[in-house]
């Protein structure tokens, strides 16, 4: 669940999906509403593929926010109205009767990558979800780091300019406040309004406010200078959080998924650029920083590895 | 061995320190002369106890700097002058043909806290080491996290400042550059050198590009206000750093050792604050931010606990 969209799916246990369902969240509704929806795809995935919900061996659910694994609430979502500490895991949980499990979107993705996709066998890891916010997800020795609470890894939320902008979360200079979609649009608007010239204008047919970061991208891909330059601020930003990442984790791999991840090198070169140049040379040496795999699919593999993994360490 | 002082001991299997040794690095005399001195040191402890070196278990050093684990190299260290990819552990090992191990100095100090000292019994915890520069040290599911060459956490090198001052590490705006030993000594110094009034001019009798950090701690005590608002600065960016190890690990404590960590509460009441003010409120639940209780010992203790985990892993 996001804060645009529901995906479903029955996942077999080699991470086959069996069936899918995909709806709208329609989040300015409210948590009740939502919920709703997600109980409804999931009965039209059982109805579709004629299970029953007892021969699921767990329902996994991976929400953008943060989540409270331990008890299986979702605490805060800045991009769901109305999401305080709702406990979504067991009201899934009393309706259906099987195992159920809540976790981190991001961290669901970071799942799924290492399991299915870009870090398939790569042991240490940070994924980076680059959409309206910047999500993380940690994978530490094959396995997902969740920390004291069950949601770690708001790499998003880690400030690098101290002097910046205050964010969302209450936090200032973010990264998400300098490299997400929302700052790039932003800065694009920005610099519109301040006068400078550029195709996005025609793209949005004036209507400068209404500029997102998939337009900067369109624009950038067409040779359009504004464009290539807010892109190239972006991703020296995302290349600063990256030099803190490996300096912290010497991981072998950063996976950079979401939306903006369609950009690809143009966003990722710029970044590497920056890695290669400030980060610890040791630390730095041998780690791939890669756009990832799966699409929106990562999230709904990832969730359906977490439940495995969770069931069969309680065995 | 630190930039400053080597300590050795020769430790039980319990963590007591049976015989200890302490010399002076004399980093400036080059590689060779400071490897001699560790050399001499273990002789010297070994027949301090009449031990013989077959007797050990295992030889375990802890040294500052990047340290390639796998490969047992000091690969660079900033306050060791000519240390580049130095086979300290082999070295060692041929000498006494026993196990040697080398780790870096942080990560040692972490695991002697977590063993003997302030984190005891914390599975998920980040140390801090607050002196003339900021290492780290990492522990997750109790174990030392140590990344993909074996020397991660550089904690000290996360760019909290886009726009701030290049590091001795190459990267900008380092932790380490606002929150250091040697940070708050240039702070101290740069506003006397403006005309700013302090008792550190007296302190250091005018010599004031003498000031340490200990000296501004020592004013600071005695209530001078610039000492004071130096410290202040420092400790808020220190939080800013705690921010984001909360943010991105949510351990259940974040341990500050180093000299700077003798200023106690001065230094850590307001970097709690911050926490407080900035991180998500879900990931800083719960967190206890304390000082380090083995001083000097925790990297020796921790080195030898080190030694431990990695002959049991083997066998």
């Amino acid at each position: 669940m996001g804060g645009t969209k529901i995906r479903a799916a029955i996942v077999s246990s080699k991470g086959k999906m069996i069936a899918r369902k995909y709806c709208l969240t329609l989040a300015d509704e409210g948590p009740e509403s939502v919920i709703n929806r997600i109980l409804l795809a999931i009965d039209h995935l059982l109805s579709q593929s004629n299970i029953e919900s007892s021969k699921l061996g767990s329902i996994s659910i991976a929400a953008a926010g943060a989540i409270d694994f331990v008890k299986g609430v979702v605490a805060t979502s800045p991009n769901l109205p109305g999401w305080h500490d709702i406990p979504l895991r067991d009201i899934v949980r009393e309706k259906h009767g099987v195992n159920t499990f809540l976790i981190n979107d991001a961290d669901a993705a970071a799942l799924g990558e290492q399991h299915f996709g870009a870090g398939k066998g790569v042991k240490n890891l940070v994924l980076l979800t680059l959409g309206t916010g910047i999500g993380g997800g940690i994978i530490i020795n094959g396995k997902l780091y969740t920390g004291l609470h069950g949601s770690a890894a708001e790499i998003g939320h880690m400030t690098i300019d101290v002097n910046g902008l205050k964010c969302n979360c209450g936090n200032i200079g973010c990264l998400e406040t300098l490299a997400s979609g929302t700052a790039v649009a932003r800065e694009a608007i920005r610099r519109i309004g301040q006068g400078e010239k550029s195709s996005l204008t025609q793209i949005v047919e004036g209507k400068i406010e209404n500029i997102t970061a998939e337009d900067v991208s369109l624009a950038a891909q067409g040779g359009d200078s504004l464009a290539l330059a807010v892109i190239l601020k972006a991703a020296t930003y995302l290349g600063v959080g990256m030099v803190n990442l490996v300096n912290i984790f010497s991981p072998e791999m950063i996976i950079v998924g979401g939306g903006m991840a369609k950009m690809g090198d143009l966003l990722l070169e710029p970044a590497r650029q920056v890695v290669k140049e400030r980060a610890c040379l040791l630390l730095a040496r041998g780690v791939r920083i890669v756009t990832a795999q799966l699409g929106d699919d990562a999230g709904v593999l990832g969730a359906a590895v977490f439940a495995r993994q969770q069931l069969s360490s309680k065995s």
